[in-house]
């Protein structure tokens, strides 16, 4: 027999009555029915009960056995009473009766219970996260990373692309994080970069004549951490092809993300019409480039209805240029009760308020409330039911300013609505493609112009838009949201030197700057680029998304805290002297 | 029609002789025969031939066309006279007329042709790598490398194995080499280090009841860089699985190993019979624990023959204790040419040199022949004979002492014999597992017991074992070697935190130390550890076997140069000095 195992604890059935089999696992549960021990043996795939009593030639070994003690038992496999079957359980119509144990490794005294849903502090959790990963939740939400994973390669390979591995000590990829750093000893006081994308990588694959790249990409950015972003290193889905457009990149991805969601969504709803919204109008409809389509709300521009009215603070803000007053429908939210809490989550997020009328069944049929109403008068009240198609038991909210201003505010308080309101369905996952993003901003502190996104995208037009004004040029650029999160982000890229160079210089990047920083893929573009595209997946997103957890921590095997440190493995620390030496480095004292 | 293409350059045949196609893809070459202009278009997939003659709206363009400009053309797919056809190309049924063509990206002067076999230096093949890579050896290198890489991992889920990716940014696992370290931002003077493989996050993943784990691991070493080796990074397939012995690990890699060559092994034979030979069989038959089975030489101990024999120097050896004589015996070796040329061999490799014997077709049949055999006399020298098999046309080689002062010049000199004697098998894969490594030495200048392997190996014989003498302590810890190469490297694991106390002790560490080392480790073994053992493989080398390349740097898209530096992207290179400040660190400026 097997020195550790004839079978996993997800082995055993009816069938193998009789049988004298070897497990090995840990032990999950003990239970003492009045001299009789029944165990809960626990492994990777599942959990079978075993017993002993005082008739087991091991019955005292067994007795000292704890949670999470690593046990290697032998017994024969008895049918459980019927009484006693557990129809729940793979294995439970059977159990193993004990004949012979041994201990394979002691467990001390926990600072972690496995068993059951007791909640602990984070810190314990990644402390101890060899215990925490035994938990259930946690082999399965591990277990779903890495089949979305293996899902992810075999769709891609599937759609005639090969992986290929870009350096990871390598030089500064700027993407707008701060990098982390590697001191070279070989060339002391000089240093690598761990690459924040492969981007520079993939484009060079791509000149280098291979059609079409991904990789499981790791990547690293130096940034302060929050609940959904790795502090250190995290992985993508990074994918890019040569003489393509942008809809060949959606058409290429949309069935690999889609795939993915289909077999791992636990039969939740996958929208397969993904829409394309530009960016100004997500911006208008949304207050948001990464809209969570579930939620119908569509707000509109009613700045007619309120020009020149009665509702002065509104009317006069009309009169300065850039300015605009939006709606926000709420179909259902026709209470003052409702009203009253959404201006006071406006005034909360940092707003004066929101304005707001709401439609009731008065009197004489449906009359329009709230102060909004009463100041510009039944018509233009009307007329923005109208525009907006609601009704009593609905309310309208009303934000105006520069859109700038209040456009994100705009966009949470749509959430909070269609949450509230119970508007916004669950258990579906509703994409949609962002496009059409700008390629500049202007700077509102300084006025100057620079890039809005990813400064290697292709300007829409290209040359001749460059020549015209820049806040008008769009780029090949574009976002996947899902459910409110941007799950995916790519580009058509600038592969022609001479646009690039002029790209650059309109946000005021001397040639020789751009060559300085951009020097590898510059060069390489001057021999020959295709023309090429990609976009890359957040890997820990989508598996957040998947599993319905809110922290990437619970779907990373060993992540950092918010503090990026391990706690388990006690880094960072302190170097050797010597080590500092040979990189011809000296640590600056801190006050 | 598609923006760019209708096709890819490797699909057209006779059946679409006719149609109107676009192609993109390179200039690979054009030809001039008397006004009719013939390029070979060339993608990731192909080689298609079009023309162009006066008769062509844009022959004016197709003229300006020079090697490597990508292109767009649009053109009619004619049949190629019967004469012309060309049988070793996909597409040679057909050309393709230019009606239409772009110029998608144009090429300056090339400081490296693409088309054909010229060499160049390292450093012009690195500096322009994108141009490096479209040549046809290298597309098909990477590819293969993309290929095996993805035939790992279908082979490891097949086994049942996940994929689970471990951290990057990390603390430091000793493997014996130097760590890389990174700075930290949020705890100025703290470093992480990258790792340099797994080893203790996989052994944490057993502990945390992931049952079979694997991964195409990066893996970090500053180690000075040699043609086999790349000096940063590189990728090992990772593997470890708990409640295994020794035989399930090697009966789970076998035929992962053994399948991925026969796959790309393009036709040359891998052995199914993998032996187990010991660790120091492998030293006494082949001088080195990397052996290449497919050159049959067998060193033998032939002591007993020399010892108070006639051949004083051996016979004087011989007296002292802990020495050897060794034979190699050279089948079809047997003249005097051969036999000073392997003498010479040795003295190059810095021994005095070695004797030798062979034996030919005398006047009164076969005679051996050499000093070595006049001064043992006959009797002794046919004793030598016999034990060896040896007959007419032979010879064999002797070296002597204390075996560690020369069992790797034996080892070479036998691969030597066998080059020259061609005896060593071409086209075939020959491999074996070396096991039973001894986890002590003792340091021959302090004479300090240390561990000679992994220092997380379990001894065989366990804590009983680690109570006699360290030097005859074994591991479970082995090796696979392939044509000389060492491909993978394992163990079962020391999971007992009492053994691997005592082990550490053996070789000098109080336990603090290994609690400050280890610390991660040694407290998860505290708490219920699984038995567990694993090996990594190396994808570097495998590839390089199967490319049948002797660098490296011919399997690897973008590797760095042997100082370390990637001439293209410009890494390493000075930090800015606000990054240093962040990190709080200062260049110690050197001399």
């Amino acid at each position: 027999m097997h020195a550790y195992r004839s079978h996993t604890c997800a082995d055993l059935t009816a069938a193998n009555v009789g049988d004298t089999v070897r497990l090995s696992g840990w032990v999950h549960r003990v239970r003492d029915h009045g001299g009789v021990l029944f165990i809960d043996l626990r492994d990777h795939y599942g959990l079978t009960q075993v017993l002993c009593d005082g008739d087991s030639p091991v019955f005292d070994q067994v007795e000292k056995l704890r949670s999470e003690w690593c046990v290697r038992i032998d017994g024969e496999v008895r049918a459980r009473d019927e009484s006693l079957v557990n129809p729940r359980l793979p294995t439970g119509e059977i159990e193993v009766y004990i004949r012979d144990i041994e201990v394979l490794g002691a467990a001390k005294e926990l600072p972690l219970i496995v068993f059951g849903d007791q909640e602990y502090p984070e810190e314990t959790r990644l402390r101890y996260r060899y215990l925490d990963l035994r938990r259930e939740a946690m082999q399965a939400n591990i277990t779903l990373r890495s089949d979305v994973v293996a899902s992810m390669r075999r769709r891609m390979w599937d759609a005639g692309f090969r992986e290929f591995q870009t350096p990871i000590i390598t030089a500064s990829s700027p993407e707008g994080a701060r990098d982390f750093l590697v001191p070279s000893r070989l060339h002391p006081g000089k240093f690598y970069a761990l690459p924040q994308a492969p981007q520079q990588f993939k484009q060079l694959i791509m000149v280098s004549g291979f059609d079409k790249y991904f990789q499981i990409a790791p990547c690293f950015r130096d940034e302060d951490p929050r609940a959904d972003r790795s502090p250190t290193d995290f992985y993508q889905l990074d994918m890019e092809m040569s003489f393509v457009t942008q809809q060949d990149v959606f058409d290429t991805i949309q069935p690999v993300i889609a795939g993915v969601f289909e077999e791992f969504g636990n039969n939740r709803a996958v929208d397969q019409d993904w829409p394309q919204i530009s960016y100004a109008d997500a911006a208008l409809w949304y207050g948001t480039d990464k809209p969570d389509l579930r939620n119908p709300i569509k707000m509109q521009i009613v700045s007619d209805h309120f020009a020149g009215g009665g509702f002065a603070i509104f009317a006069k803000l009309l009169e300065q240029p850039g300015t605009e007053i939006r709606a926000i429908p709420a179909p259902g939210g026709g209470s003052r009760r409702f009203c009253d809490r959404m201006n006071a989550f406006a005034q909360k997020e940092g707003l004066p308020g929101m304005g707001y009328i709401f439609w009731r069944e008065g009197e004489n049929g449906m009359e329009a409330a709230g102060p909004l109403a009463r100041n510009i008068g039944p018509e233009r009240t009307e007329a923005i039911r109208q525009q907006l198609g609601l009704g009593t038991g609905d309310a309208a909210f009303f934000l105006g300013g520069k859109p700038s201003d209040f456009e994100a505010v705009a966009g949470r308080a749509r959430v909070e609505i269609g949450d509230e309101l119970g508007l916004t369905e669950q258990d579906r996952f509703a994409f949609a493609w962002i496009v059409d993003f700008p390629i500049y901003a202007r700077d509102e502190e300084t006025g100057q112009i620079d890039f809005e996104h990813n400064p290697f995208s292709m300007p829409q037009g290209g040359m001749e838009a460059l020549e015209g004004d820049p806040l008008d040029v769009l780029g090949y650029q574009y976002d996947l949201s899902c459910n409110g999160y941007e799950l995916v982000s790519g580009a058509i890229r600038n592969h022609k030197p001479e646009i690039m160079f002029k790209a650059f210089e309109i946000a005021g990047y001397e040639p020789d700057e751009v060559r300085k920083r951009f020097g590898g893929m510059v060069n390489a573009f001057q021999y020959g680029a295709p023309p090429h595209g990609g976009c890359a997946a957040g890997i820990d997103r989508i598996v957040m998304l998947l599993a319905d957890e809110a922290n990437i921590r619970e779907v990373i095997m060993f992540p950092m805290n918010q503090r990026g440190e391990d706690l388990m493995m006690n880094a960072p620390s302190e170097p050797e002297p010597d080590q500092l030496m040979e990189l011809g480095l000296r640590v600056i004292p801190q006050d």
